[in-house]
Parts: C-alpha cells; sequence; structure tokens
C-alpha cells in the first residue's frame, strides 16, 4: 500500500503536537526525572499533577504528570489554528463516526475529546494560556535544556491505515520505511509543524505511545544529560544512543523512566514546509535507517512502550522483522 | 504606530523566502566565496550565473550569482503554497496598483514578478525543479556547512509601512525595535514559515537588501568558518561578530563579500508557528537587543547595503539612532 | 634583546602554576561571582575566606578570595615538585639577593614565600591538601564549567627582563610579540606544565596581574556562560570577546570583577611539552595576533590590572603601541 | 599486587610517545582512510611509506604507513629530553638484558631500538626533524581534525609486570581496573608528559597493539566523523562508540582500518602533572569503568588487536572476564 499523498487541504488546521499527559505513580520521582533532571519547568503543581513546559515555549504546559495507580497515557494534544477550526474537527470527526466531546480542561480554551480509529485519545484546542517568554532566562536553563516539545511516537498495529487517517487530516508524510516483501508500511514520519514530524507511527501491538520527543540546542546538550544522568542514579533509565538516525538524521538519546514512559531527546532534523517535499523511502532491512552510523536498536526500542489509558490492545499482523541487537 | 495584528487569512498562501539573486562583478571571486569557503554547493553554472543551494535544500537554488557590472540585487524570490495562490498573488499585486509580469525563468514553473510599494522586485512561484536529498552526503559538507537560506533583511524608509504591507500579505511580526519617542518602529521580524523571520526592515535609506540569511547546525560551525576566514584570505570581509543578538537569540555571524553583499550566518532560533505568538518589544536604547552580551555593532552594519538593481533610494525621516559602536 | 633559549636543566623543578590570592572587597558578591556564576567549588569557607577548587583539580584550592578593605592581589602560587625542590628553591632566590621566608599556610605544607626581581610576590610548596576527585560528579558543574587554573598573565615594565627571570627558573617561551622597531619583546607566553603558558607577561606600568585564566571544556561553555552573565546581572563584567587569539590559537573570553579582577575563560590551546618546540613571533602590528578574526582589544583590556599589594608600580619605557580599538 | 607507586626519579627522560610504524597491506587504501578521512596530513610520501603528522604536530611524523605483506605493527616511538638520555636509556636497558641497537631512521637523529620484557619493539630518539606550525592553517583541517597521537594502549598477557616495567622507566599510574577475586591489575593507564596515559596496558593475549589514540578538538569533531564514515563506505570500520569512558572521562570513538589496526578518537580527558596524584581505582565488574553511561564494549574490542612483527604471542593466565556486549 502506497504512502499517502500530501493532503494539501486537509478539513481542518492542525497547527502542532502541543502536550501529552502521563500517568505515573510517583510523582515525586517524576519531578526529581522530568524536572531537576531534564530540565522541564514546572508552570503548575498540586496535589495530583504537574504541568510542565520547554524553554522556549510560551503556551502553559506540554506535559501534565499526573498521579495515577497504574502507568499509562491519558491523552495526545494537538493545537489548531482558531476556534472554527476546531469546530470543524468536531464536524469531521462526528463524520468518521468518531466519538467526540468538549471538555473542560485547566489553563485551557475551549477542548474537543476525540480519537483516532485505534482508541488514541486525541484532544484539539485552539487557545491555552500564554506565558511570558523564559528562552532568554539563562539562570533557568538545566540538564538537557530543553527547548520544545517536538513529535509523539506511537505503536501502531497498521501502520498503512494509521499514515492514511492523519493524512485525511492534514500530516504529510516525509520518511517512512517499507517492508520490501509485502510492500506494507512498517513506520511513517507525518509531520504539520514544518519539521520531520509532529507523529510518527511505528509497526507493533498498539496503539502505545513508543515516544515523547524533545528538541535541545545541539549534541553536547545530549551528552551533558547522559554524564549527568550516569551519575546521578539515573543509569538504568538510559536506553539507547546517542547516536545519528538515517530517517531524519536527528542526533538522538532515548531515555525510560521508572514508570516505562520513553523520552527522546533530540536535534537537527531539517524544515519541511515545502508541500511538494518528496518523502523519503527506507528499506525495514537497511541498518542505516535505524541509526546511521550502524548500530542497532535494542529489543526493548522495538517491544516496549506505554498504554493509552482503558484502551485496548490488537497485534499487528505485519511479521516483518528489523535488526534487532542481539 | 503599533504594530499590525498577526494577519491569520492572508490573501495568499507564501511558503517561505525561497532564494535571492545578487549581481556581482567576478563570478570566480565570488565562487570562491560562496562556494569554496561557505559552502554552498553549484547546482548549475554557465557562462554569466552559478546557482546555488544550501544543505538540505531540495529546490534547485537558493541564491543566483549573476555576472554584473555593478553590484546590485536582483530580486527576492518567495514560494507559495500552489498554482491557484500564484493567481491570488497576481490579482492581490495588481489590486494594489503593482505592476505585475509572468517571466520565464530556468529551473523554475510559472514566475510572478512584481515589486512591494518602495520598490523592492519580488517573484513568487509555485514550483521549482527538485533535486535529490544531499544532507545525509557528509562528504559535500564544508566551510560553515549551510543548511539552508533562513531569511532576508532590509532597510525600509519607513518600517511601519513595510510591516503593515508585508503583514498584509500574511507575514506574521515575531520581535520588534520601537523607537520610544515617536512610538515608531524601528526594526520589525517578520515570518511565514515558522522561525523568527522570513523577512526582516531596518530604518534606514531603502530599499536596500541589509542582508541574506543562512542557517547552520551550531555555534562552532560558525567559529569554524571565522577560523578559516581568518587565514585564508578573508579576514577583510568579516563585519561583525560571533556574538548573540538579544532580538531572535540568534548566535550570529556577519560577513561582506567583495561586492558589499552581506551574509549572515545564523543558528538557534526558536519555534514561532503558533497563531498567537505574542511580538516580543525591545527599546532601540537597549543594547542587548543588537548583542545579548553587551558589544555594540559597527557603523558599517547600521549603513551599509545592497541596492536593488534600479531601484531608487529614500531617505527614512525616523532619525533615531541605535547605539554603535565608536 | 632575543627571547631566552629554553633552559632544560633549572635549578628546581617547577610543576605548574597552582593559586592566586584575590583580595575582594565584597565576599558575598565575589561568592556570587566565582562560584555561582564561574561555578567554582567552595573547599573552605570562613569569615574572610573562601576557597575555591576547579572540576578536575584535587589540590586543596586554585583561588583565595580574601576580605580586604581594597582590592588588590596577594600571591600567585606554584606547585614544586618534591621538598628538596623547595629547599633549592630556597637557596636560588637568596643567591639572587631576593628576600624568602618559610610560612604556614591553611591546608598546605611548607611554604616559600618570595618575589620576583619585580616584586610579585611568589610561593612555593611541594604538598597541599589533596580532595577526592569530582570531575565525575557531573551535578556540581555550573557556570563555564571550569576544570582547572591554567595561567596567569601579568603587565610587566620590562617584560625582556621578565622572561629572562622566569626562564632562569626553567619556564620556556612558546609564543611571544615582538615590537619590530626596537627588536625588544612586547609580551612573552611561558611554561611548565606542557601547554602554551603557565605564565605570560604584557608589556605596561608593573608589575600588575593582568588576568588569571580557567580552563574549561569547548567554546559552547563560553557561550554559555556569556548567555549566563548577560542575563543575571553581570553585563557589565563581559569586557572582551568571544574571539579566538591568534597566540596560542585559544578561544577566549575576558571578564572582571567589581574589584577589577580579570579572569579569561580559555580552551583549546595546544601541546608544548617537547623541549625542541621553536617558539613563534608575532609583530606587535599583527592585528591577528590579538585576535584571528581581526577584532581589537578594547583599551581596558591594555591599561587596567590589579595591583600586587603593597608592591609599587614602574612604569614602561617600552612605548610601543598596539592596535586598540576605538 | 598492587599497582607500582610513582617513580619520580626515573633513570632517563622520557617526554612522551611519539609515533607507531602500522605495517598495511594497500597503502592506497590506507591513504584514503587516514589521510582523506581521519584528516592526518602527509609529510613524506615514497612507494613503500607513507609518513603522517596530525594537526598540533611540529615533529616530522607520528604514524608511518608501511607497505607490507601482513599486517603487524614495526615498532612504537617514544621521544626523550636529550642524547644524554638515550645514552642512560642505552645503558639501563642493557642493565636489564634487553637488546639495544643504534639505528638509521629517516627524519631522525639518533634512534636507539630496543623492547620491552614482553618483546615489544621500542624506539627512542631525542631529535626528529620539525616541520613548521600548521595549527592555524585552517583550510588544511578534514575529516576529525587531529590534533596530537595522544596513546598507545597494548594486550599485555600480564598487566601488573608490564605496569611495573613502565614504571621503572618513569610512567605514572593514573588510573587502573582491578579484578577484586584476585587483587590483579586487569588494566592500568600510565603517562609521561601529563595527561591520563601516554601508554596503558589491557589483560589479555599479548603482547599486542590494542589502538593508537588521536587527540581532536571537541566531541562534535567525532559526530562528524562518524556522519562522514558512515556515508563514505567505511560503516563497517566504525566498531564502539561514541560514548564517554568512566576511566580517564574521555569521550571516545573506535574504528579499524581494513588491515585490523584499531585508532581510538578521543577528546577531554584531565591534567595529570601532580606528582602526587593519586590514581583511581575500578572494578572491574563495574559497568561505568568501560562506559560512564553504561553501555559494555562489543567482544571485538576485548580480543582483536595487531601483532607486533615476528613477536611471538603469550595468553594471560588472569582469566578474569569484563561485561561484554552479547
Amino acid at each position: 500500500m502506497p504512502i499517502p499523498a500530501p493532503n494539501l487541504y486537509p478539513p481542518f488546521n492542525i497547527v502542532r503536537l502541543s502536550h501529552v499527559e502521563l500517568g505515573v505513580t510517583d510523582l515525586a520521582w517524576s519531578r526529581g526525572f522530568y524536572v531537576d533532571t531534564l530540565g522541564l519547568q514546572v508552570t503548575h503543581e498540586d496535589a495530583g499533577h504537574i504541568y510542565l513546559r520547554a524553554m522556549e515555549e510560551r503556551g502553559h504546559h506540554c506535559m501534565i504528570l499526573k498521579k495515577a495507580d497504574q502507568p499509562s497515557v491519558g491523552v495526545l494534544g494537538f493545537k489548531v489554528w482558531d476556534e472554527a477550526d476546531l469546530d470543524r474537527a468536531e464536524h469531521w470527526f462526528r463524520g468518521r463516526g468518531l466519538p467526540t466531546q468538549w471538555i473542560e480542561r485547566p489553563f485551557m480554551g475551549r477542548v474537543l475529546r476525540t480519537c483516532d480509529p485505534f482508541g488514541i485519545p486525541l484532544e484539539f484546542y485552539a487557545r491555552m494560556d500564554r506565558l511570558p517568554p523564559i528562552h532568554q532566562q539563562y539562570r533557568l536553563y538545566r540538564g538537557v535544556r530543553p527547548l520544545r516539545i517536538d513529535h509523539f511516537n506511537m505503536f501502531s498495529s497498521n501502520v498503512d491505515q494509521s499514515a492514511q487517517f492523519y493524512s485525511d487530516i492534514g500530516f504529510r508524510v516525509t520518511e517512512y520505511t517499507e517492508d520490501a516483501e509485502t510492500g506494507r508500511s512498517w513506520a511513517v514520519w507525518m509531520h504539520r509543524k514544518g519539521g520531520v514530524h509532529d507523529v510518527a507511527f511505528t509497526n507493533g501491538t498498539g496503539p502505545r505511545l513508543h515516544h515523547t520527543a524533545f528538541w535541545v540546542p545541539t549534541p553536547l546538550n545530549i551528552i551533558d544529560l547522559l554524564d549527568l544522568m550516569s551519575t546521578t542514579g539515573y543509569l538504568e533509565n538510559i536506553e539507547r544512543g546517542p547516536g545519528r538516525h538515517g530517517i531524519s538524521n536527528a542526533f538522538f538519546l532515548y531515555i525510560r523512566d521508572r514508570d516505562g514512559h520513553r523520552t527522546e531527546i533530540y536535534c537537527s532534523d531539517y524544515q519541511t514546509v515545502d508541500p511538494d517535499l518528496e518523502p523519503i523511502r527506507w528499506d525495514l532491512k537497511d541498518p542505516q535507517r535505524q541509526t546511521l552510523w550502524g548500530a542497532p536498536a535494542p529489543r526493548s526500542w522495538f517491544e516496549l512502550g506505554s498504554v493509552f489509558d482503558g484502551v485496548p490492545l490488537v497485534e499487528s499482523d505485519l511479521k516483518a522483522q528489523p535488526i534487532i541487537a542481539p
């Protein structure tokens, strides 16, 4: 199944990915990880929640840590252009037979809650509380110096179908991995905001969140984080990297918190605003697809992910396997 | 005069700045400068022209060096979303009483040639020849490792009017410098593609091109360029920097070729895709506006620029002065 | 007067520069500057003193901040190979008619206090309290991430004579600046520990301490410090840089505390252990000597320095002038 | 067996490691690898040899590639302080019953050829042809921008004995790995020139050369090399890294040429000139010893090395095993 052609005239205008809500079992531990170690800034905190933003963001939050009995992902949030786009989104999702609901969320205007056909909980909004810029308050920078949330990566039991659905709402494919034997997509990277991706889908039991990515200034910030984590009790939380992805050309590091939520630290992809940008195809068996420098990813990276709260899992019928580290 | 509010529903859809044509008096010298030293890639070359692209670009060219008797700038190019946008643009410019013309340009589809009210020659297109990606052909990287064209900065004899005009066609203000005494804008930064700017305007005799900027990976690439230029005969072509701008937060270097055309090498601004992004105001007398670290710019930086071919100059009536290095 | 030939068999074995004592008028302010902003680690603190070390040092201190009514420099400290070298040093200095004294210093073994012929107070020791390594305790890194003290730079009223004296005790010249008209040395860089310098002398009213330098990992740490200082109230303390010296090839930044004590932040010189290393000559009129990239140093950099406590000043009779920023 | 105490008064004065001669089976291939890819500079070339230096070196060569039928290592070279040290060295080696010989070598003064008790061929010299500095000829920098040869690492069948021998000639231990069960040294790092090592020994079938290391400016140069090698046909030559060693704190990459000769690219160790520098002990079972960030080294890294020309191999009787990647 070929990847979808760019959908240049989508039914409503999504600006970018915006925020994720993670259910975590120990808020204090998670604060130590995301705030003290990664360097995200707390914008609100109460008994059950910590709201965070990255250094160049002016929206109120890009991550909500929510006290939970079991680790899970609550929702993935996206910002749309204006209020009319919200209404158009509601209309469109209902037309697809997907559930929609207007809900109340702190620090946000109208919020449309819905889901994709695989059950991934999504929320759309046009307005979130705006905070003063802090990107030049350099005394606040810590850890890996996270600048902004960059993308979500999800396991899908049918990547071709996920790609078609997100194409229908305007995400455009920048790169993809094909299983040469079946011609099916094994993974796909799709964007709205002009980088390599706002969302990506990888073949596997789904839907699950593979990771949330943050953009940082340079590879040296990632090296700093590795040095910090490995000497402050977070050695076991380092999963993969540093390295350069063939796909996206990004310099990367993957870390996992104690609840299994994975974060990618990421820099140096490329600009993708041209509507006629040609997607780059990679073969599933090409080791440089994963890591340009050749090192395969560990098994955990291919198999582990975070479930979405209350969403049942489905195995993929595409059994093609990438190269996995022994 | 207040800066324009974001124009969220422009008459046609400009994707990004695209290319500049520079009239140069010695093609061989310019090749040494832009190709061998800066590291741009030649995509076409004939007796009178050199076409260049940066490392992550797939459009045929972002810069045309054209043999000329006198240095000047031929045109500034912009990419629009689709062919219908081109027609809408023609209609809009004609409605403003500005000249429009469909012209032939090598390596490009339909090209609409027009100008802004100050006479800056502009061209719009939807399709340019596409070239294979080279961003992972690391043997090709040289010099400062330029990744993409980033923005144009122009002298305007009336920045408020320039800002309004470009706002009318959809550019949104991200930062601006105000002369506190008169309340007038002294400089303004405006974008389409989601960074701090595609175009900027600075008070001064205009219209002239102040500089064309290229995006590079990290500050260390700029340091490499300084080391290279200062030991290969280009010491006199270094004008200002390295430093960090208060405005845009970019790490910068300014260099000038033998014809006086100025290039900014630039990294690390921030993402501006939110339609409700609040512009940041700077006071003309704030020295950190220019350089966050305090060093004022040299006089040449405020006074010298490239004329547009055949376009008469007008002095600004706003006589407010920034802080200039002695 | 030619620069001294390498003295390969000195009368006693100096290992390296070791520490400086700075008289400061406000210990709390200085703590904010050297500890919170630069990132030096406090190893001892009492009502009148703060002892500091850099991140890879295991000796107890490289800098002593001492409460004083007037800013001045108390002493420059050097480590010798063993106790016998201390005795040889005493013998040698007495033989030169210079005052010597065995003094008590906290955290140190035997200390020989003496001075050079211009009156610069010097102290030599073989043993200082050793502290556990902290260079892999990455949570402690702050500010510019200072790794080690690198060198002292001093104004001398007769650089040729200073060079000869320090050559007599084993310092070897790596680079020097000559006034072509008189053939006299205008500045000289001399080392013991295998880098470009442990000590340097610059023509001017002396003896005064021009600066103390710290070694940092990469130019990006210097950029981080500039960002931090310029947004936390230390903008006025930035004097010169960033830039690359022609001499030493180092990437540098100069800052001054409120008492006028100057610190150089420094990285990337080269290894000089070969006894037959040829000194590099620079002409006083060569602007790249100062800054490879061409920018001249400000007047303050050539004129201001810290006096040594109680040591009278003498003007230089060498009136040759370097290029100074207007 | 405890590691040797610092030998502060050795029988002759070794300044630093200097050069290695590698027997290679295809000079043209090796030129592509060491010159075009790594960026070493050719200083002499004839039908059977290529002489190389790194960017800040002024001695004629740090590496000799010699055409050979079988890959092997010809000799490890060291520079001594002066001619008298050469004579003292000859006397000392003869006193140990080791063979000595004065030989002719191009571009060098008197050369003493000898070997260590395990048979490693060594040569000592005081004078080698000196070349003009090129460290500020930035147009010459290529590849990983190698600044200087840094150290040799060798397999030894008895690391305790190797450590004692090299201590006898003045090398001082900076870090070491102990097998806790037997109390024996599993690996040891020893220096002369003031960094973490000039030579290191690792337990294994020996004597063999494990690797030769080059010092580069920053971790970003190592990332550049990985990008270059992985896109120019050298993907298979990348063996391990990038990462940070616990031991030495260095940021590293290991690559192997087609003859199996291994090169380490290396930056950011620390200064070790203090004679009372305390060695740092690591436990063989500590995974952070190898890589601070936790990733174990591949089996090849522990097992493969280059033989010395004509020198028989002996297995180690210390069978303790480090952690090896599966």
